[in-house]
């Protein structure tokens, strides 16, 4: 049982009209009621009072005492709401602090408890986080999707079809000592072929979900000159990448997100593809080549000026050495308000006039496909990795089926299955995965 | 009448664990519900709920309904605190926004409503600022004095005291026509004389207060090389200035702030004090001196190896050129462990090995006088105007009595000490005034 009593500043840092601590524990309302007058207090009733302390007043703020299990942890919890200076704030977290059972919480230390008090599995802990970090529309709506137990519907599910599949093994092992020949076999590899599809469906969607969540990585490719940190410059609207029309200006890469109809990219701007004897641009041009292996899209920008049959060449001698599977490849000709550009279907872009710009979005966009609301998708690294594990598990139990395994052999790699998935709601946990969990959330939730 | 809501958000810009809107207006909760699923809205009740923009969830939130005029602003208000996500923020507040009698506040627009709805006078509103903005005990404590009706306490009975010495001379005017010579004329001029000396003190109290809010100002001067930069970093336990054995090397006055038992000093590093053929070097001398003049304590440093006599005559020489009326002058012999310094009076200190350091914060604090908690100090440039005006007034009323003008003469006098009254409480006011009040005010409050 937890007995220590938690407090933290839940607004941001900093000075504003209001500032927020909250307090989680079994003596809060001793705590509260040592440096406030009022003694009466009704539950989730937002209450006017003065917070003294020896006859010294530190500020008038409105408290809510909120009653085990009605809380955001589970537990007993006040919210005191104060004047946002920081003199005050320092003052208040200082008293309540004074008090021997209160220590400052740990980050995430409110959520955890909320999970440990059952208020939601590890999943959904996980996605307030999530939901927190969220930046654009797309990663929001997967942070509330998972937070609202989307994700931990599909896992009771996925748990539930193992559970069938052992009950359906298990009516085999009653009859193996009669040698019969196991009655449902049909049943039982159509419902691994179904487990075997979504989960294989689910730890394909960590690409697409963690792009979400972290930023579609887009790599602009390109020989010196032909416009890629004016590109970078263009789509942010500002002077990010120095811009010169010296060859070789940009030779570390530069990375930035930008959020385009609802989704976050992170483009990467690279140093311009060319043999040089500097040993900076070369050291560049390889961290070119990295980051279009990275990329889930390749902007690749050739000059209008060259004619269509050497910049062929020039892209499909770059492709050479890059494995393009699953990338989206897009050509664009820059500088198209300079030049007369020779007929190709790549896109044709002027960062002077933008001329297109909107195209480019367009295709971006699309890039990411167009999951429907409510898919879900995997966007954290545990999960994807729990999830491989349990697609290693059915592997091994078609195995196990098609090589006529004892079903008792079986059964152990469902269970391996079944304990991956519980290790994602936290039906499994150790203190150690826990902490690794909860220490990325912010301080105060 | 008001008839526009109005939202902000409350709590400081950027990522936490919550972020808190508040909305002011006869109609939040017809706002409210029309993102909200519940229908009942017990006053002061914090209440979870999902916030929805066409079934598309955003976030859960819990949201505070209070009916006027029991709230900060006296108007049906709501809070909303929602995960603080930037991304939630922007849409929560986007939502809110498209709700057509909704706009954004401006600065202090609700504790304007607040004043303007009788919940407190303009010196009490004027103080939910400085509360905000206090960053030392000493301004806390002011601020919080000044909240709390202190300073208008202190109006009323001046004003009181005004009222009845209306009426000690109305009752003159009632007998002017038998000529008849003024009976309490004696215990008008005590009234009077108690007047004034209480505006005086409030007037002269500005000094103090006006320094404990924005840092007491403190002058380091001394000749080049004689350990003012030194100092200076030693106070802020920081590198701040640059420091080097090269005479000359501050030109540029720098300033820092550092609270020190609870006040707020302001202190001013100088270029070291001597005649130079460089320009930008005798500019900063000019500032050394402009420093001295502007400043409450003067620290002045001596290197401990200077004879006693040549330390006097410098002091002395600096001095002519200064008025120290009204300044803290301290003497300090800096660099004692270098030096085994000559007799005298001065502070010895030594930034290396911390000697004295103690000794000069003490005479630091002691510096700004010891007022009792609770004194009324004037803070606000605007009050100390009109204070100013009304001892003027007193001024003019005691001429009056001396030349013995007419009582109605006096009363305009009278008349004029109170409107000044009236300005600093709001009991006289325009829209002009309120909007310059309130405009400092951060968004949100």
């Amino acid at each position: 049982m937890t007995t220590d009593t938690i407090v933290a500043l839940a607004t941001p840092a900093g000075k504003g009209a209001i500032a927020l601590f909250r307090l989680s524990g079994h003596d809060v309302l001793t705590v509260l009621q040592s440096f406030v007058s009022v003694k009466q207090w009704e539950p989730r009733k937002a209450t006017y009072t003065k917070f003294v302390n020896h006859q010294q007043l530190i500020d008038e703020v409105v408290a809510t005492y909120y009653v085990a299990p009605h809380s955001y942890t589970g537990e007993d919890m006040v919210e005191i709401s104060c004047h946002g200076s920081t003199y005050i704030q320092q003052q208040i977290l200082q008293l309540l602090l004074s008090f021997p059972t209160v220590r400052m919480a740990e980050p995430g230390e409110f959520t955890q408890r909320a999970f440990l008090n059952g208020k939601f599995d590890l999943a959904q802990a996980e996605a307030v986080a999530d939901l927190i970090d969220s930046h654009s529309e797309s990663s929001h709506r997967l942070a509330v999707n998972q937070l609202r137990g989307g994700f931990s519907k599909e896992l009771a599910q996925i748990r539930n079809q193992f559970v069938e599949l052992t009950s359906l093994l298990e009516l085999e092992l009653d009859f193996s000592e009669e040698e019969v020949e196991f009655a449902n076999r049909d049943q039982l590899m159509s419902l691994l072929d179904t487990l075997e599809t979504r989960t294989r469906q689910l730890v394909n969607s960590f690409r697409t979900g963690n792009a979400i969540k972290n930023g579609v990585p887009v790599a602009i490719i390109g020989k010196p000159n032909a416009g890629k940190s004016t590109l970078l410059n263009a789509l942010l609207h500002d002077d990010r990448a120095i811009v010169s029309p010296i060859a070789g200006t940009t030779r570390d890469t530069i990375e930035e997100t930008i959020t385009l109809n609802g989704t976050l990219f992170r483009f990467i701007d690279t140093a311009g593809l060319r043999h040089s004897d500097d040993t900076i641009e070369t050291a560049g041009v390889d961290r070119s080549y990295q980051a279009m292996q990275k990329a889930q899209v390749i902007l690749y920008l050739i000059d209008s000026s060259t004619p269509q049959q050497e910049a062929e060449q020039e892209i499909a001698s770059t492709l050479a050495s890059v494995d393009t599977n699953d990338k989206k490849f897009i050509v664009i000709r820059t500088k198209s308000d300079l030049h007369i550009p020779p007929i190709s279907n790549a896109l044709l872009l002027s960062a002077q006039t933008g001329e297109g710009m909107d195209t480019l979005i367009q295709s971006l966009t699309q890039s990411v496909g167009n999951y429907a609301i409510d898919t879900t998708l995997l966007t954290n690294v545990r999960h994807y990795e729990a999830m491989t594990h349990i697609l290693e598990s059915i592997g091994h139990i078609r195995e196990g089926f098609d090589q006529q395994q004892p079903a008792d052999l079986i059964i152990v790699d469902i269970r391996d299955a079944l304990y991956h998935l519980g290790t994602i709601t936290g039906q499994v946990s150790t203190d150690e995965v826990l902490n690794t969990i909860f220490s990325r959330f912010c301080i105060g939730k």
